[in-house]
């Protein structure tokens, strides 16, 4: 349960697909990649007669990631009968894509580095090492001093529970900001690239990702600093030309007013913003296709 | 005392000036003019030997914002014998600079706009109208059908809290996002100008806001938006050449955490950030001068 974390390490035990979407509806799973793979593994699991119904639905549970439509389309064209073989592919699949993904980007980052990412991208998000995260973890593993910069990522703070926590876990010189620091951050000279995942990646090379990523798009090149989106294959969606044709997921506002704000207060609460492909330096994907 | 806002509505009573510093440092009282004149009213109030000490106490509660270095100033400068006349002229003059700067900043508002303002600018900021939201105030009691967005300002979301509060109170449109959203809704063509206020202002028109306005600078640049900084003369200091001189505070690192993040994660918390005055569109201040 990722909403638990850091302060606690719950595990959830998934008896059915409608058990899946509800956990992945309140981000106790979330990540593109993983809501994909776990979506899959739940309708692998599902023993009853509306298999077919049951993977609608969960193809259904959130409207940006498109891994997760990726996912269920992969298992309904192998079948019912072939489901566990089709999620346990998946599952081992996605070690691969994380894998590849990291050592591509890895070779982007030079000693001494420090990168700054926003929400979190790392093994909770992914069933391998992660996307993003994965390419700072492997940076760090091939001996290079890195030091990471952490965007809290409001308004669910994925990167100061989340990101913040795989880092210490790896040991990975770490400092959280708020988001609306990193612009300052880059001004001063203090940010030598951006790496950030996504959750749907156009026909044209736009993407969706975590809300807060398109603005740190725009600092970074005003700043002339690299910015490099890390995603695997199954984040691509050939059914969208551009960013525009990505469906964008709005919340809950009382994930913004957090309580604090006074009550019934208007609130705007997009997950999921666009940044066009003319912003992004590379998309590092898992194989030497070019976005 | 800012800090309850908006749940409770608590006063304080000051009875001295290290009672006044306390409550400028934790920001129960808050805003660049605000804490000037109420620091000069503390010191106006002080019975007592250590007259000069307790200004230059005052004069550093807080580092950044100069109305507060300002105000002493001409407290010192008027004397002891006659500090409560120069408090008292102070506290009104504040009222009189907030109602020029409305009345000059209203005028470049446009029936039917969406304006994004940042932090908390208003009543609660100064002793008049504010700066930002006393230009936002006049423009709608001139008529102006406006709508507001409303940043949340992390890490102490003096915007969910404060500015939130004021506009419900003044019947004004408004709808709150988090800091990270603004860009996305400046790339959807939903905000027509940006209004911010300053904590100080360089001899070249630099200037040092609420950590954030750098990025919604740079993103309002991107995108073709005006954006206005609205701040009295007495934001302005001369022994300042530019951005760069200015001091910013930087703030407990468990602001940042907010009881969410890892244990003893590092974090980083400037209170403050620099816009150069290339990206503003006007400095708008109570009289013609330009900057």
């Amino acid at each position: 349960d990722q909403t638990l974390l850091p302060r606690e390490e719950r595990w959830v035990t998934i008896r059915s697909p409608e058990d899946m979407i509800r956990e992945i509806r309140r981000l106790a799973v979330r990540g593109a990649p993983l809501i994909g793979v776990a979506a899959a593994l739940s309708l692998a699991a599902y023993r009853g007669t509306e298999w077919r119904k049951k993977a609608a639905m969960l193809r259904e549970a959130r409207p940006t990631a498109v891994n997760l439509m990726n996912a269920i389309d992969r298992m309904v064209e192998g079948g019912e009968r072939r489901a566990e073989e089709t999620a346990q592919a998946l599952f081992d699949e996605d070690v691969m894509l994380c894998r590849r993904m990291a050592e591509r980007g890895a070779a982007l980052v030079n000693d001494g580095d420090h990168i700054l990412t926003h929400c979190n991208t790392g093994g909770l998000a992914t069933v391998g090492v992660g996307t993003a995260l994965g390419v700072i973890r492997m940076a760090h593993e091939q001996g290079k001093r890195i030091h990471v910069w952490v965007d809290e990522t409001r308004p669910l703070l994925q990167g100061a529970r989340l990101t913040a926590w795989e880092l210490a876990r790896l040991g990975i010189p770490h400092t959280l900001i708020c988001d609306s620091m990193a612009a300052f951050l880059m001004a001063r000279g203090k940010v030598d690239r951006v790496f950030v995942g996504a959750d749907r990646i156009a026909r044209n090379g736009d993407i969706a990702n975590k809300i807060g990523t398109y603005g740190l798009a725009v600092c970074a090149r005003h700043h002339g600093i690299p910015f490099h989106v890390v995603a695997p294959e199954t984040t691509r969606d050939s059914g969208c030309a551009t960013g525009r044709d990505i469906p964008i997921e709005e919340r809950d506002p009382e994930e913004v007013r957090m309580g604090r704000a006074p009550q019934g207060v208007k609130a705007w609460n997009p997950a999921f913003d666009v940044t066009p492909r003319s912003l992004i330096t590379s998309i590092i994907l898992d194989h030497e296709d070019t976005l």
